[in-house]
């Protein structure tokens, strides 16, 4: 009668997500991430590329699964939470270690097989696809349960690992949003039952749970993104829009807004075909009745060209809002495209710079660069997916767990949560747990 | 065929804005506030008190009326441009000096009434209110146009100054709201018309410029108020939400989801009663059908002592967003009522911080008490009433002024809007002109 | 065969810190510190005030302890470890609570008796002096060893308490310094010696563990002080420094820095003279030659109207340098003496500002105010004397301990040590323990 | 009689500094720097590479001598003020635009002459080389005189410009250092005789003058890196600094040190070579006595190769400080050498981190780099070499200008000069002039 958790990735760092939840002799194993920081040292591009999975866990960039290496034939399933890379994107490298079937939701198994395809790797493992209300019995012991939740990508669920003896719930990476642009809201009410279970751990995502706040809805950044697209004058003048390629949600957002502008709008950039591909596949949303996808250099460098002669009457969505030199906006920004701007053209991020010294330095330049030929910028029309304070403590009183374990944090950033959770009465130690990557906590024992 | 502008206040500091325009023999003197930042230190309160002007302009809490002494008899009209005291707090101590009439709009009227009540002072000249959008002859050469414009408080407006010569535009305090939850937008099809014609000088609010932004509409912070209010439980706990008592739009809000959390709505505190009386006083807005206004220490004492019985039928609303040791919030947390926080209380702060040292002391110790007590804190909360960098950009582009005089800022935060002028194509030195209180510039000599 | 700790106080916060060690059926008392920052909310003064030992705990300024209520009388054992009000501010309030003799160094054992003298407080237990690097015989199980430390107050010591299982180290405020102005270096081959035996537990001061550097030694802070005082032409103008009170390697700096400057050298304030006189009483230095002391309000405006006639023949040093308004400097620029600063006078701050948001507006106000009499600021004429990084791993490295806790420090700052032990080779939770206030940790079982 | 000041370059940004002083029909330059920023886009060197002229122009990377096209004949000295790139890094590719000899000190000749060597440029112009405290009569009207200053590299001089109506002083990149480690103090006597005669127009540094304090000496930077160096136990360890090449008396101290710990002292990478071959050829100081150098990479890669056998012989002294990824401690921390760090060796940053985000990103990848191999990391030892806001005052007072023009700043820098002077009693636009690129100011018409 053992549960232990062994945080495997993603608490020492804000990536390669993954953690491993052992009944008895199963194990789960939650998400499986790509961390981008070290890996974009080796290589110019934002796509993942031919290294080996023992050359990528060497440099760091997929989660160390020697740290389980005891565990490795007790595995029973894999489940993504989401289809953000830091959580999917080691699945293709690292699930060959393992025999057990991939879980997830349809948009995460659309993205999936998209970086499959790219990397022409091809998995071992059937990929089993689950709705976001789904329940899925794994074994006599175990029992899986996805919880819709509202997050920055569709389709992201927590996971609630239902076992005889209790149950460990996994709260990464969601938001408590009213008003979703894209699906529904959070189950709540479902939480509130899992509550009156017996919730014996929560890992919980305290990226910003030492914000004193409840986390902006999608709604807010929709209308702010409204208010500078269709209230500022932008007559003859290009307008460039760029933001995460994985947030259908605002991409829904910017493509109605460009309707209304009469532009045509034009995605540029591979990462953007991919996530549009998937949500269209995983019926989330057309955006090709709307939408022209430019997805290699190409076809690209000739759009460009086109779009230059008349860029009035284009909206083009880019990669590149963190100012990555080898996405679209910083090659055209770097003079690679037969595309320049003019003064009072609109660039509109609609994204926060993630903090890294990496992201400032690029996105200073950038700017910079844009500044020089005066360039109209907006920036920070966003809000983020990730849980603040008060929605942690939502999240804690409905599901009332005996321990709490903050994921998707590094050591420093962890005592938010924490603090929250003590304030809230829990003990340091021994009901709140900060983990490091590849230590383990006996749950029950 | 003369005009020259002296910069009299809030050249050097944010606060005690006033700038006097002399067109030959004549002068218009545009605002005249209190900087409360110098005063704070002479009083506990956050009422105005009954020092004389001279003692108020030795310790710098009033513009300094002797630099513009030469100009003092030609003085032919007086202009607070809105109901913020840093605009019209010193009209009480300062008007007696000169013989000329105070040209307002309704709200303003009202706000600059009462303060004269509270301080029991009797204005000299006549106050002349004028609607949002009249225009005013002063003299043969000299023509007052008001164009309104959307701020933080109601029935602001922009003022041009027409003469013979050509329009001198002071746009301070304003900003480009496509959707204000009081009022008309700011009217940019007249600010276009100005443009056309002969915009000498234009003194732009500088306080965002350096944000490369728009600033969001008022629409943001409703619905993040929203969210928050009606979507977080509150059941069975206290709901605070404290904001700035002139802010009649965000208190409209405040009332509009009071009354669907069926909650009854008490307003504490002086400076509340005051604003939302001047408010109904100049038919903006009827608070008192739905709100029960609480005035001075006596009454808030009993009103707190009633609530406490069952906190959860009330929602308050109090002065003491910066945290205001003395203002009403400051009072409940320190003790001085019969009043009590309990676990998971709620305050909604519905304002930043104004980023002095002083208000981040004050709150700081505030939110600390606040958490000792495991309420939960709301911050953050606002949309700002000032124009940010594209903001800035788009009224230059509309009124095309000669000459640029960064306004409501000190020397470091008018970099701001100078950056933006010199990207613009201006001229430093030549066209922007970065002026210190007391300063004069001659537009046209 | 036990060893337990209880972290009573200074692990939430900066301040009123408590270790309590227990060795079977016997506890010792490491430190008994003020909090003066929830402390000056109640009080104008910086002196601490005739509050009962229960008020001052419920309003947290001084450790808790009910929460080793049932280790109460095993105590045998008071150890502050020195001079500053967070390690010995509190012995005065709650010593009678145990029957428990007091043994700390001669200057400690000076300041605690001026605090009591202060105070009105007779204590109940002995004081029992011992030298900085004294045995002492506690208990057949215990002996206490005070280890020699540079800090930036004379007479500081580490804490060895050695039982038959082994050391349990206690180590908070202390540096590395090669160059101290007064006393000796921190004894290293002392702490070598350690290491070579058993040491269960380090706790380690970790206030500065996440800057990579090495603590620069009080030679820098001298050198920048010399190089302001000598260097800096002050002809005709009044010169005052203010630093902390109990810095008296640092106030003989400036002693000899103002004999060379030919000016008459007068401290202004009770603090300066208790912490003087404590240094001369323990025989560490005799101020009392080269300087006039002026201690209470009376004197010290006479004594100023007196330097007003020529400044310039005097060096005043004073207490203030956080900008605390009841401070001798704070009371000058509030005007309430009969002393004007000149232009260009200067006012030498050797210290830093202790980053709470409360010093951070007093001084605001108080540089604020000095501007704009033209006076000369000179700020951060200061060395630390808390460990760094590279000190920290120093000592961790000399005395090879078992097991690491943080102390000193709150949650957020605690991670800076903790990431230095992990990059060592600890183990978090294991080995590196973060511990809150009243927690217990059993080193050995 | 005109005297006008065209400040070509580095007004908008520090960098790329040139300042163009005409007196009637005669037109002296001082400096003509690069700027480094913009052109490290285009190269992965940190050395200057072979794009023309025009195309450096076009990126930003020197001044736009188009500026100042009207001047172009009359120049009659080119007066590089000392050897930082910054300042003469451009005379390689600009000088050939004019006629007129180059005025410098022998060591600014022999960087001059370094740089040229390896650029593979022959200089069309004469140098002229100068003593510290020289006087040059260039004209019947201009007389140039320097004088001597301390300042982060040797023989840097402040440049008085005679003119029969009065003197600009140019004073760019000085200190009053009061114990320089090289050289003699700066000419303070010299300053106050200038200030006698007719000081027209000051041009001042106004980098740190925001900061309220007088720049350490660098006995300061020399005493803390005594204590790491010497203080700190590396036995068996390896022991890197690194430094700006430029900084001769910091090297001096380095090898003084290296000495006294009987290690072998390696300089490692070609601009460490340069500088130190400069100063000895200016007779400043010998290293090669004490010092191998190792200058390209074939040979670096041999000599790591060797030092790795047994790091602890070696004090390694190399480029790279601000974690520039082609120099050689960047080489090093990506494995491009067969050299590994072990635990425990030490990294010594003599230097700051200059504040760009550029920069800022790269030290964070190297440093993160080095912590991962538990390398001991010891950064900020260093002293500015430009003058704060109390040395600022002081060249200000002694040489009482007229007017003054900040420069070494972009425009919101320039507000911590302004301030000051400001508050001296100077006036804004009157007589403190804030001035962009190619801006010109007649001093006197």
């Amino acid at each position: 009668m053992t549960i232990e958790i062994c945080t495997v990735g993603g608490y020492n760092e804000v990536g390669k997500n993954m953690t491993a939840i052992r009944v008895d002799d199963e194990v789960i194993l939650i998400d499986m991430g790509l961390h981008l920081d070290p890996y974009i040292q080796y290589t110019d591009s934002d796509e993942v590329c031919d290294m080996s999975a023992s050359a990528l866990t060497s440099i760091g960039a997929v989660p160390d699964i020697k740290l389980i290496d005891d565990w490795r034939k007790k595995v029973k399933a894999i489940i993504p939470t989401h289809a953000h890379l830091d959580h999917v994107g080691a699945v293709p490298y690292l699930e060959k270690k393992f025999n057990a079937p991939i879980l997830c939701t349809p948009f995460t198994s659309e993205v999936l097989s998209a970086i499959c395809t790219d990397e022409k790797i091809k998995l071992k493992n059937k990929v089993k696809v689950l709705n976001v209300n789904s329940i899925y019995k794994i074994s006599d012991k175990i029992t899986i349960e996805f919880v819709n939740a509202t997050h920055s990508t569709p389709q992201t669920v927590l996971v609630a690992i239902h076992t005889p003896y209790g149950i460990v719930l996994y709260a990464s990476d969601f938001k408590f949003d009213n008003h979703p642009v894209i699906g529904k809201k959070t189950d709540m009410a479902q939480l509130k039952k899992l509550g009156k279970k017996n919730v014996l751990c929560l890992l919980c995502d305290g990226t910003r749970a030492g914000q004193a706040m409840k986390t902006p809805s999608e709604q807010v950044a929709r209308e702010m993104l409204k208010d500078v697209m269709l209230a500022t004058s932008s007559e003859g003048k290009a307008v460039v829009v760029t933001t995460f390629s994985s947030h259908i949600a605002r991409l829904k957002s910017i493509v109605e807004f460009g309707k209304k502008l009469n532009r045509k709008i034009i995605f540029l950039g591979r990462s953007l075909s991919k996530y549009a591909a998937a949500a269209e596949n995983a019926g989330i949303i057309k955006f090709t009745d709307d939408v022209e996808m430019v997805k290699y250099g190409k076809h690209i460098r000739r759009k460009l060209k086109q779009i230059q002669k008349d860029p009035s009457k284009y909206l083009i969505v880019c990669t590149g809002h963190q100012g990555e030199q080898k996405a679209v906006l910083g090659k055209i920004v770097n003079g690679e495209f037969e595309f320049r701007f003019n003064k009072e053209d609109q660039i509109i991020f609609s994204c926060t710079v993630i903090p890294t010294p990496l992201n400032r330095a690029n996105r200073d330049l950038l700017e910079r660069n844009l500044r020089q030929h005066g360039v109209r910028i907006f920036k920070d029309l966003h809000a983020s997916g990730h849980p603040s304070k008060e929605d942690c403590r939502e999240i804690i009183n409905l599901v009332k767990p005996k321990h709490i374990i903050p994921c998707h944090v590094g050591l420093a950033m962890a005592t938010g949560l924490t603090d929250l959770a003590l304030e809230m009465g829990y003990t340091m130690g021994e009901q709140v747990h900060l983990m490091q990557n590849g230590q383990r906590f006996r749950v029950l024992d």
